[in-house]
């Protein structure tokens, strides 16, 4: 570990790793904790799934969202992708000092719209408001309560043969907000976020078929999310670049900026790793649906290389991805 | 409301109220929030309490305390003024490129302890990273749950004649945090925070009388609290300026730094209401427990100044204390 926090340390990537199995799990060491999962499941009368996420994304607009959108689809995503039914939220700005009351309205009333949507209430909150240059504009928590329905969902469940689906193309909301941050996007072309609420579409998966884990992949995109799947197990991923579904505007802004779309958060797409047998029909079901016109199967478990991401290239070779490391997009939820 | 955030909104006084109740409530009504607790009670199988708080307190490090004891105390006083054992927490830092990993360390470390200590397990959590310059070192986030065991706590439930108890001195935080900021403090003094768990306090008085309702007085202090207890209600809180508990060392402070102790922030004590025949049993029941060794009863329930808080001073006189206005203490938790 390193002796000052870096951006690196905010990644989502191998740094955001080590500081969580170093510092954190050591500290707070316990049986919902040590699962890592983005939400933990509470036992009790009714099983909860509870997660919790702050956002510093910047700029706090971009086109397809703002930081009022995406605090409510992050942590409702979480919830769903845990198997639980998103219920409550609690709300906690932390504001600088000077910050636009407009904005603010603006951005309220984009939580209020997408909390409607999600179906969840926003139950509880926090104020704070920093000096100017402390902050940012504006820096939200929200944390979610949801009922548990499925329990049977964790990497544990994971067996080869199943299938790989994404819910739609990747990299759109990580590419959105870069080229917003650059000043290269003006906000009136076709490349927008894809921040969205994630439930109907999780819901419907696990309704067609036996799906082994769900996943959002927000922060190091699916690359990452996919390694975090088989890491420290016998399996692999073996990916198709041809499946793997990539709009031409994201592909266009990753090469302007350097990027890797497989690298890019997504913030309204899907992960679901699914028995071999239901792969058809979870695609069925996820066509059927807004936001899952596109979802497509892009690989496959294996055993070819344990513990690792192969990606085979349209050009015919392969290509080991691994984990993010370094920030590649720093703030970018 | 102002076209600018400014300090004042974070202060927890009449600018934080005029904020939640012009812009938040209307924005997300619904029956949980609206009752303005600082945890909403959830229905379910288990009826359950969900607070949150975002800890921004500078400096982060202060006499009898720190940002992480804080933040763990914070949410669980929270959940325990409600009428709940509080159970999980969630949490979340924002941390500033460059900060100490020395440092975050031993946050980490204060944090665990004091989760020890309040018997909550932390299930979640989230790690985001601010370029140099847009933040100030740590700010934290917890969110948490608990068991509702007590529904008959609130505003509501408060009668002429009960009393008004408070389990220990006050002001203490408030003052601590501004001397150490200030660089007055030198941390060897015997002005320490009061930050502390209050769930065994707040268990306490509940097994040993009525009461109608508990608050830890944080922003804002008693005077601000108390009156939330009778505003818009045809009660008044009457005090009695000699019965209130204040160190000397915070009453000091408060002259050299120009401060009222009534209006600087506790984070371990407890305001309670309580029937005027059980005022006895429950500070019985506080005196023997640690923390509680000093609570006081300090005022009574009339019906003088319908809404109103009055001081009976000990000169013989009498002031009204209305909620703070303005930022007295920024940033204190």
């Amino acid at each position: 570990m390193d002796d000052i926090i870096t951006l690196d340390y905010g990644s989502g990537g191998i740094k955001t790793s080590d500081f969580i199995d170093n510092l954190l799990v050591p500290a707070f060491d316990n049986t919902p904790l040590n699962k890592l999962a983005d939400g933990a499941v509470l036992d009790g009368a009714e099983r909860l799934v509870f997660s919790t996420d702050s956002f510093v994304v910047s700029p706090w607009k971009f086109p397809g969202g703002n930081i009022g959108r995406l605090c409510v689809c992050g942590t409702v995503n979480d919830i769903a992708m845990a198997g639980g039914i998103p219920k409550y939220l609690s709300l906690s700005f932390i504001l600088e000092e000077g910050f636009k009351m407009w904005d603010l309205k603006e951005i309220i009333a984009s939580i209020a719209d997408e909390a409607k949507k999600a179906q969840v209430m926003i139950v509880t909150g926090d104020t704070k408001v920093v000096e100017h240059g402390k902050g940012d504009g504006i820096y939200i928590n929200t944390s979610g309560i949801g009922i548990l329905k499925n329990p049977r969902l964790g990497k544990e469940y994971i067996r080869p043969g199943d299938g790989v689906i994404v819910s739609g193309s990747v990299g759109c909301h990580g590419a959105s907000v870069m080229m917003a941050r650059s000043g290269l996007l003006d906000g009136d072309g076709p490349l927008r976020s894809d921040c969205r609420i994630l439930t109907d579409l999780a819901v419907a998966a696990q309704d067609a078929g036996n799906v082994r884990i769900l996943r959002d992949p927000t922060r190091g995109g699916i690359a990452t999310v996919l390694n975090e799947f088989v890491e420290d197990s016998p399996l692999t991923v073996e990916l198709n670049e041809t499946a793997i579904p990539v709009d031409a505007t994201v592909a266009s802004a990753c090469d302007l900026l350097g990027l890797d779309p497989l690298y890019c958060a997504c913030e309204g797409r899907m992960l679901a790793v699914v028995a071999p047998e239901d792969v058809p029909s979870v695609l069925d079901a996820l066509h059927r649906l807004s936001g899952g016109e596109k979802a497509a199967c892009i690989g496959t478990i294996t055993q070819k290389r344990p513990g690792q991401v192969i990606l085979n290239t349209s050009l015919g070779g392969r290509r080991l991805l691994g984990k993010l490391s370094g920030h590649q997009l720093p703030r970018i939820c």
